[in-house]
């Protein structure tokens, strides 16, 4: 049995979204798998009500503490044990479930997941993975905001981790991984991404495809994209973004039936976030899920695929392989 | 008289793209301005010959060797005198011309306009401003891509130069300026931009914004977007990409008579650069303006156009003043 806990008071939209999510998610996973809703029982009780049902599969955690938004997450999560996100973390800790999900504070669920899961030996800092929209299928950029002022170690970490869980989660043996930089040569970029390059160009853990440019991301020359999480999060965001200026555009430019037809409903799918299921935050020991603040009850419900399907083919016995293998990345 | 020198042999199609923008602008252009096209006279003629005519106010200036895109800027600009990029600016620096243009190799047109020009007093180190779509209206981001490692000085710098640049030629005089973030608190971001936030909060020569984020660029909620050349140079390259990814994407999802509609072409119109006129280089005693590698002939009379509204407006002037007004800008 695969218990995969998800943060039902964590986002814009909660509790209505979390739990519309689970109860979409619940009915098309296995038998095998249940979701532990984790947060005030009562108003989850009251939102399962309006559904007017309470499936098998689905059970309640309280956690009547909430972690605001905005609050500083390393106090916020030393100072509120009994927040849904404290809480649902432990339960992970403690075995009671292999999975945590919420599209709560980020900060937050970062740092109880570095506190209460730990890190796998040999990983320095965890990354955010995103998933992305391109050309070919969809890609993992990280680190996509958990750490700013990457060394060269860890943006080499970055690739392995990355390098890992498409492997396991998009089933592709052999990903490839590209540094974006501002050039293809050696010796293009800041002084951290010249010195990643010469880290990653001798790994033989998977296929290092050299530099890359902004302008490959979209493309899809590489499964894996790695740069430091400030370089990242501006993209992350700029590309989330264009769906919603492009989507302005038409409106004015376009008739309404062009606009809301079916072939163009299929383009803005593309570049639609919800549809790739949560950022993994990878080298805790476990499985953390980061959903989008603003996520709909479809977002949290791929979140839940994404968790179970890395429950499943065992992705944090795998990082913990990759990395202890060769003892140091270096 | 305005006189401007086009490279004519710089870029993916030169000769044939700088001549003809040349001639494609110089009919627009007011009766007091000149153009001055710089590279091999023998192929300068013979593509001029194939339009049948050489206008009055098109001039051509000898300069044999050619600086290939690939090679090292430094090295080239020194060993190779009589190429189109080092007697272009040789004649601005002589008070031949008042601008000089090129779609050629962007490091060694930085390196020679540096070198020949010189840095205005105060200014750290010259910036590629690089003009954006917007929502709202075109925007300049800098540094697109000739500073990686960027102090927080230098930052300052930035903005300072944008800030000029957008009340002068874009005809904005209370030009509000961003620092790309990841967050929109002080606190939010690498080393440097945090250093950056509280230099920039200080300042009394134009609007700070405060941080912005990469989802606030396309929206236009600022003139200016401050960011180092590493992170500017990908969101530049992924923008760029993102029409391209686009335009592939609804031919195969809509009828060709929607996707080549007028409606559908002006909102490509809206990413495409050759009508943004080229990236101008800010901070030197001077007017260089850089164009794309790939600069089409409209590309290049857009660039002739910017370069003219530069230099009637003493740009030059303006920018040396902004940095002696103060004498350091901490």
């Amino acid at each position: 049995v695969a218990r995969i806990a998800l943060d039902a008071s964590g986002g814009d939209f909660a509790p209505a979204q979390p739990v519309a999510g689970a109860l979409e998610a619940v009915q098309n996973l296995p038998a095998n798998c249940e979701i532990v809703l984790v947060g005030s029982r009562s108003e989850i009780e009251a939102e399962l009500a309006k559904h007017g049902r309470q499936p098998d599969r689905i059970s309640i955690v309280d956690a009547p503490e909430k972690i605001g938004m905005d609050e500083k997450p390393l106090a916020a999560v030393r100072s509120k044990r009994k927040s849904s996100i404290v809480t649902g973390l432990q339960l992970h800790r403690q075995g009671e479930v292999d999975a945590f999900i919420s599209a709560g504070n980020t900060g937050a669920v970062m740092a109880a997941s570095t506190l209460l899961l730990g890190l796998h030996d040999g990983v320095e800092r965890p990354a955010i993975g995103t998933v992305l929209p391109s050309m070919k299928e969809e890609i993992l950029l990280l680190d996509a905001g958990a750490n700013v002022d990457c060394s060269p170690r860890e943006l080499m970490g970055f690739a392995q981790l990355g390098a890992v869980y498409v492997r396991d989660v998009f089933e592709r043996p052999d990903p490839v991984v590209g540094l974006l930089n501002i050039g293809e040569e050696s010796e293009k970029g800041n002084a951290a991404a010249k010195e990643a390059y010469a880290l990653l160009k001798t790994t033989t853990h998977f296929t290092f495809a050299g530099n890359i440019e902004g302008s490959d991301i979209l493309v899809g020359r590489c499964d894996v994209v790695v740069c430091d999480g400030f370089v990242g999060n501006i993209v992350l965001k700029l590309i989330e973004s264009v769906a919603r200026t492009f989507d302005g555009m038409f409106r004015t430019a376009l008739d309404a039936s062009i606009v809301d037809s079916e072939a163009m409903k299929e383009v803005f799918h593309f570049l639609d976030y919800s549809s790739y299921g949560g950022a993994p935050l990878l080298g805790v020991q476990g499985v953390t899920i980061i959903c989008h603040g603003r996520s709909s009850s479809r977002a949290i419900a791929s979140a839940l695929r994404v968790a179970l399907r890395a429950v499943n083919v065992h992705l944090s016995d795998h990082i913990h392989d990759e990395f202890v293998e060769d003892g140091a990345v270096a």
